[in-house]
């Protein structure tokens, strides 16, 4: 199983259809955040309201649900979540009611210090409602003690430790926002004369907007009928950056240009780097698709193995699935991927992945293939060994549950029964990107995390 | 359209089917709120945990639903919003989180200062989720000025004006408060070794509970594994009773006693009363089911005019229902009551009806009787004129849709184009019932207000 | 449980709102039956479809699938299956294609020989995909032996034994039968140019329309463009009536007028002729409600014992019900009916009720009468001890489940723990209807059947 | 927008959990019919019961839907209509009672005579209550002058024209049988014990089986507890085959075997030989996804020029879709597929799609290659181009809509607005199977029918 990452985050303003395009932008963001979705909307009036609900974006907002968002500003949210059991209270945007007026805050990433900081604001007799690192966002932007809303922004965000991108909607302004070290993505883009804001470009893509720039680490923007203007929300300015590679390895799509690179040209390289640090001597290349599509590419073109299609993906794999019957154990493998034997049956195949979590998944796939007659098989992770748990915004499992961090490469070959096995290096990984290798966190695989953690923090701090 | 109550509550501390228990309480108590409703259960050992949704007891608590409530003490709630939109925000219990742990409360009534509170905390900072007087509440209670909770109980209650019946859960206590005029009704009853607690004495009888007592006005009771004990809310003990009268004349159930009379019997006598103050000679007596009923049998028993049914009463009326063709304009009076034509042919009637709000659902039943062919119409309400809106929990319109509020007596029978009209007086309203006349709260047709009220308070004030 | 109905049924020619109509008058048949709705529709230009769905009227039309249903003519149907399981397959009306074009069939009531005529259908090949009888008379129309659609009808009603109303809709006419003994009742109305048909004259008033007259047993009725004439199916003309009593006792709404008689003042009689065969000496008279509530007032204005209300019944009964808990086993029956302990605390009751089928819910009445401190009890039975089964559109259990089938009445008020029982007689039975004696089919009391019956019948037959 | 295909079938005989496997094999085969899904089941014992309704196969059964259907043989079906409109009464299995018992049939493909044999036997009396050609199959196999059921199969199929796959279970036996002209495909495997059949091969790896061989051509394959026999179903044997190709060109899955070839294998020897016949001067080969993909491989294999991923599939397409805003006409291209900028930017693309339908969808796909800098684009059809109707089971638009019916090849290059455009010629299509090239049906590109067909047949001539 693959990890999930934490939310996707769109906004617009100035657009008379804001909820139908924040609707297609959502849509195409869906990748990040599968259990709930939610749309705020603003009319300029003074009114704002929104709607959400638990499942996909075209689930939650029929064309009904829609058609009540009238506005010409908005902001949308899809979420799996990373911090908070999964619940309709959960879901956002959060709209709530403060001394200012009415707010909507979406927020994307995890924060570090968010349970100390409830805990502060508990302690002064504030009531907590759900579990999300939102809510605690929206105490701190209430404060009176942070003064007016824009004089909050750089005041509360600089107690807030940790990874967020942030829209924040109230009926007069769209504000974004965006943590000093830019973990998560988030970019400017315009439409016509409205503005608007994703975590990734391919959701301008779809509602027809071209990208501006990313909003800076450590910048706040705020947008209202007289244009945009910056608020640097670090003193000294932007900190060192610390990009979450990770977004580049698996989260983000293929067509979406984040931190500066296209994801897809990106897995590419890592293919090729692969190809060169770690060959093999096969037949034939193949990809698990479709994470791994673009760096098995990348693997063919570099190495000259020629590529061929070993897995086909049945798209309609549902969200309420059957639990398959003891006789059938490996259904549940075989439902989201099949083989098709005429590709691998008596060769040597090279199988790409983008990465290896727990390495159940991979050893019923190994299994697969050798039903279907591979001969050898040459598994190649285009990130290198995933050894340390994520706080900052992407669900990996505990470090006792990651393959990597309890056995060596030739353990793991042999816990596979492959021929051989090699991941890519942190150098290779760096290699594929364009910024400095110290723009970017690699936690995940090199236990340096970009901001203070306390032990192993607990994911479930928040519901507690 | 007959008026729709605030809201209805159910707790029960020290049973293993706690949450089955509520379930069964609240179906009891459904008259009392349709629109949504609630239960939150703890375990005695840290959990609190809650389900809520819109519509019926029965249709949000699937089995599965309520199988997951497991715990031996519970509380739930079902509403009708008399402040607050009709949301699944604003359903209760409302469940969260502040300094002294989690809590779960739900209430009923409706408190005359609540945004001037909601004010006075925005103010500090804090965020309001909901549009619901339970919120206010929760951050009365959460003020870490107000001490522990139970100390916080009567400085917190202290603050608020108007109409309350409280059930608080926190992981070890359940707690159940009514405000000192003891405006809404609260029962205590006790099942096996449990504690019940109760808006209406009839769920008791469908859980197998007898009832103990009323909650005294004013009065807090905390129950926990050490039994009962009372906190006075007031510092000079219970205030003068002001009892909702309308409870008995319409909302409660027949069945249920409340305020120390049996409502049946209320009504029965208010039947009786009017029939001496404002005789009418004719062949037969009917009530317009059901909330007419028991006058009717009383206007029978004391004129000697013999009952009948004359409406007959659709019990499948449904909830999401198809708006009738221009060609139909009754059919929506008759969806719900059908004359039968053979009681009223060539007959003077007396029709019994408990209230008269607007008029219009009058008219078009005294239409109805005309068409079966009734000689003369006699209606006779068993309370007063219906003149002032109410702020404490009842969800009347406002005072220009009142009919009597704008026409006298004969105005209105010349409208509804009857034979003769005559109301309940204040002095025979209150003889019907055991308590001394100044124990109840005859606002809506006095105006005399029980607590101070600015102007015409605004309804909807909570959801600015 | 009280035995359930075979079905209901509308139609209309001639209207523009025809499925609207019909959709207001299934929802006053729905108590004929709640597990299934289904309407068809024809727009006189050679269109003919329908719509059908599990559960209640207002749930399977909602506003959209009503509008799709255009044409100025409707037939429709509410069904509690009396042959065939419940599934949506069997829902009504059947619409099909034949040789003849296409036809939609609904039925109520129940053949005696539907599976004998169905076994002889497929003898010659035909297949079925119901278990209704209405399948089988739909083959039986369908033969090409039997001509034409109105020579069809005669001949082909000819061959079926048993209870049957139908209304039958091509695409340029709406047909209604009804069988030669009349067994269920039928009648035609009119409203403004429109001409109607259904089960029970309740529907009528609802949608505006003016009783005309019964469907004559034996009758068949042709509605077109150019009027309405009438075939008899019959030979020699009517048979002797049959006319259901049981309609009268419990059935059919107080409200509607049906086999020439007022049902409430049917029941009204029953009551008044209970108290005077079988006195009881007692302080008050109570009705079960709401099937009991006509011969309890009759009751009481026979014996002078005042009438009063001893059970509040639920309106909110819902359809997926909870299984009440282990330690609430009499919560299932509190749910529907609670007592009202001040009506009848230590008085001497009368109670009343329609009819009594197994005697386990008037068991659990009576106990919840003694537990609210009623000093005698004697119950009152409005129709005569039940003692057969029915073959003929009502859904009682076998004989076996049948109380009056196995115990005397002395034995029964001992089961039942009360001071004297009492039950009408057939005579006086026969003598609160307008008919001969004789017109009525009274099986389910006498054994007497209008129809020859082979053995016990099994009721189930048609799902073989 | 591709064209739909007719059905997917999935039968199994002899294992505990016949439900469930034929669940999962319907999986495997959602992508052969989206709109219904149903499984029939029996248990040897006499019972046989089904269930299905509108949707996936995911949402059709929940857990609870598929622990109803108890036995150890089934049979299941998935549907997208090509005769018949979309309704609950059309899903199949047909399970119907006849002389013969209970009897649930399954179809793939389509009839020619389909509605010449339903007036046939509606003149004889039957009645119909679908408008699928399974029902009349059903009729055929019923009608007592075919015998008993083995032997009325070879004489009912005798008298249908057209393509099908037919999956039959009664109470005791499996059958399966196939068109004398093998157009559908078909196939028998074996799990543990069990034998399975199966439209496609992936559905036996999804559950664990083998296959062991095609169904011939105008067999009837009859499986019973004592194992499985032939029955011919033509007197003078098989007649010449005539597959469908575009089964292996479009709607079969890659990873499948039919007809004796695996699909994603001819695919890519169909993009070989178009890059041998119709090569073009480019940078770079790009997929349209998913279905080009397999010829995009082999067209880069064969040219030399790189393959790279052009277009990013959009995986939570949903079913319920928002009809995009005016403002943006093309979201509703975009939201399948998007462009990777870098892959195309200042680039020579060869674009490989399967086929060309009405042209409308590949006109929005270079607009959008256009705007993301594509220099010349070189479109590559691998299937010949598409001119004529189907009458066999593929809901092809009309003549008139499709696109290379109307224009040439240079015509639809122009109206694209590309720099080249080729097809396949037929001949290298049908050098890519390993059949001889007159066992496959090409009708769709040569207007060649392997059937009789009485002018431009109407696709809805059921449903009169």
């Amino acid at each position: 199983m693959k990890p999930r990452e934490s939310c996707g985050l769109f906004g617009i303003f100035g657009d008379e259809e804001a909820a139908v395009k924040t609707f297609f932008g959502l849509y195409a963001l869906q990748h990040r955040g599968q259990e709930s979705a939610g749309i705020a909307v603003a009319d300029g009036a003074g009114a704002l309201s929104g709607h959400k609900g638990m499942g996909l974006v075209s689930d939650v907002f029929t064309p009904a649900a829609l058609g009540r968002l009238r506005g010409d500003r908005a902001i949308g949210h899809v979420r799996y979540s990373t911090t908070g059991s999964s619940t309709l209270l959960n879901a956002q945007p959060l709209v709530v009611r403060y001394a200012g007026g009415r707010i909507a805050v979406a927020h994307s990433g995890n924060l570090v210090n968010g349970s100390e900081i409830r805990r502060a604001y508990e302690a002064r007799g504030s009531i907590f409602q759900t579990t999300t690192d939102s809510e605690v966002i929206v105490h701190l932007l209430a404060d009176p003690a942070m003064g007016t809303l824009e004089e909050a922004l750089p005041r509360a965000l600089c107690r807030v430790r940790g990874a967020y991108a942030l829209v924040i909607l109230t009926p007069d302004r769209l504000i974004v926002a965006r943590d000093p070290m830019g973990i998560r993505p988030l970019s400017l883009g315009r439409v016509n004369g409205s503005l608007v804001v994703a975590s990734e470009s391919t959701a301008f893509d779809l509602v027809g907007a071209r990208t501006v720039r990313d909003v800076a680490p450590g910048e706040a923007v705020v947008i209202d009928e007289g244009g945009l203007h910056s608020i640097p929300l670090v003193p000294g300015g932007e900190a060192k950056p610390a990009h979450c590679i990770f977004e580049h390895i698996y989260f983000a799509r293929p067509d979406s240009r984040i931190f500066g690179d296209n994801v897809h040209a990106v897995r590419s390289k890592l293919g090729q780097r692969l190809a060169r640090d770690a060959p093999a001597e096969a037949d034939v290349v193949i990809s698990v698709p479709d994470s791994g599509n673009s760096a098995a590419l990348g693997f063919s073109q570099a190495s000259g193995i020629p590529l061929d299609v070993g897995f086909v993906r049945n798209h309609y794999v549902g969200r309420t699935f059957i639990q398959p019957a003891q006789t059938m154990r490996d259904a549940s493998v075989k439902v989201k991927l099949n083989v098709i034997e005429e590709v691998v049956k008596g060769k040597r195949v090279v199988v790409v992945d983008d990465s290896m979590i727990r390495g159940t998944t991979s050893r019923s796939r190994v299994k697969a293939l050798r039903e279907a007659g591979a001969r050898e098989i040459h598994l190649r992770i285009s990130s290198p060994p995933h050894k340390h748990p994520c706080f900052l915004g992407i669900d990996f499992p505990t470090r006792t549950e990651l393959i990597a961090s309890k056995k060596s490469t030739d353990e793991i070959a042999a816990f596979l029964g492959i021929e051989s096995l090699a991941y890519q290096t942190v150098e290779g990984l760096l290699s594929a990107v364009s910024g400095p290798p110290d723009h970017y966190c690699t936690a995940c695989f090199t236990g340096e995390y970009p901001v203070h953690v306390d032990g192993e923090l607990d994911k479930r701090a928040m519901e507690r």
